[in-house]
């Protein structure tokens, strides 16, 4: 696979990956991902990420940009491809999951033709799902809290769906500085559209890094539990349960055979 | 780490890995999962995965049991770590996304103590996505349409409740020999929940394996369109477009910028 990879960075047209190094440290990366860096000759990507591949692929060059720079990062990476160059855009989680995938095919056609390639990664979802337990054994959502490019009112409609349809929930971006009142938000709209106070819930702090700390609480508990913007929150559906201190909705393979 | 689950083990208190492979080939295994198979002294999983270990780790036990023996499966592999073994559960995916993650806390009370760990995978949903681009960039649920455990009418209410908040849907088990119009059905309900017939739908088999296929279409077309039970389909959100042959969902950031 790496050879031909090589080959066709070497045809003139350049090559993009844009790759998902999973929720913690090197270790959550898949063989495919860790191939496709290899490959490469430049890795771009969100300053804080960039530190664990200093460590994992220390010759490599690196291109970083801070935060909220988004449409910068991708144009650049875009540019170096174009370019002929073998690029890595790299993203915690799944770059397909909030990341970056979709800005980078937004503006391709700005750029002369590149071979994009989507490199899956473990979500932080189903990352913080494990240490929790199994919370999204059912059909679950994911939504983010950050009105910073969706409005307020789309937030609140998909919550009080995913509540009445009695969808496990797993809420990206909970807190930030400028809105530490929104989890409480989300809690209150939830319990709004009749989600039980009891429901089981858990927030995973730091998934697969240091500091990586999950509780597991009421629905009225964690709407005064303050997090913050390196957590995930999980919001059981009716079924979910706390068994020997993990977070579990059943799938019903047990009810079935009842 | 290896070291350390080997001790695990040697304490006599059995260990259970509840192993997520990713989508496809091995490539797909994060280092974490290799490593904890490595550390196994046996391997439980459903008889079609296994064929990929024996490839990878040919000195392993291996016990297999077919499908619909997820009790039996996940009963036998708690009784060998029960007894001080070391087990690696394995399952296609994400082990807590419709997997066996949940089965195994739910029955594990039964047991003496045993130490499980959930590791988890690349999930089916965002491996599919990958390959048709970049579907799941905004908020997003899956919904599984196999009846077998869940109410058809909790599954209708929830594809409701999805298509009226605009969420990017993506469906496990869309089809299967007992159940051929399903996906037609899904679809139909879609459609009178107010889903646009040109929403930007797309469909992925055999993901990350030999003869991976993708294809995007309309909502009118994906309901005249038979799938089988190896398909993954997505159903983009009011904003999914069709992009140079990828389907993408925006995340708002050019949107942001104008």
């Amino acid at each position: 696979m790496e050879t031909s990879m090589s080959e066709v960075a070497n045809e003139g047209t350049g090559k993009l990956y844009v790759v998902g190094l999973g929720p913690g440290g090197a270790e959550d990366m898949s063989g495919r991902a860790r191939k496709a860096i290899e490959a490469c000759d430049l890795v771009a990507g969100y300053t804080v990420y960039i530190d664990l591949l200093h460590d994992e692929f220390p010759e490599k060059e690196i291109l970083t940009t801070p935060m909220r720079k988004e449409v910068d990062r991708c144009r650049k990476a875009l540019e170096a491809a174009a370019g002929g160059r073998s690029v890595a855009m790299v993203c915690s989680g799944d770059p397909g999951v909030y990341g970056m995938a979709g800005l980078i095919f937004e503006l391709a056609s700005e750029y002369p033709p590149v071979d994009i390639e989507v490199i899956p990664g473990v979500s932080a979802s189903t990352g913080g799902a494990a240490v929790l337990g199994a919370p999204l054994m059912h059909d679950w959502c994911t939504i983010s809290l950050s009105d910073l490019l969706t409005p307020w009112e789309k937030i609140e409609q998909r919550l009080t769906a995913a509540a009445q349809a009695d969808f496990v929930i797993s809420l990206y971006n909970p807190s930030s500085h400028k809105r530490p009142d929104y989890l409480q938000r989300a809690c209150d709209i939830l319990l709004a559209a009749g989600k039980d106070p009891d429901t089981v819930c858990g927030t995973v702090r730091n998934i697969g890094r240091e500091g990586e700390e999950a509780n597991i609480m009421t629905l009225a508990k964690l709407r005064d539990t303050k997090v913050d913007m390196f957590t995930c929150v999980y919001i059981g559906n009716s079924q979910t349960q706390e068994i020997d201190g993990h977070m579990v909705t059943p799938r019903g393979y047990l009810q079935r055979e009842d």
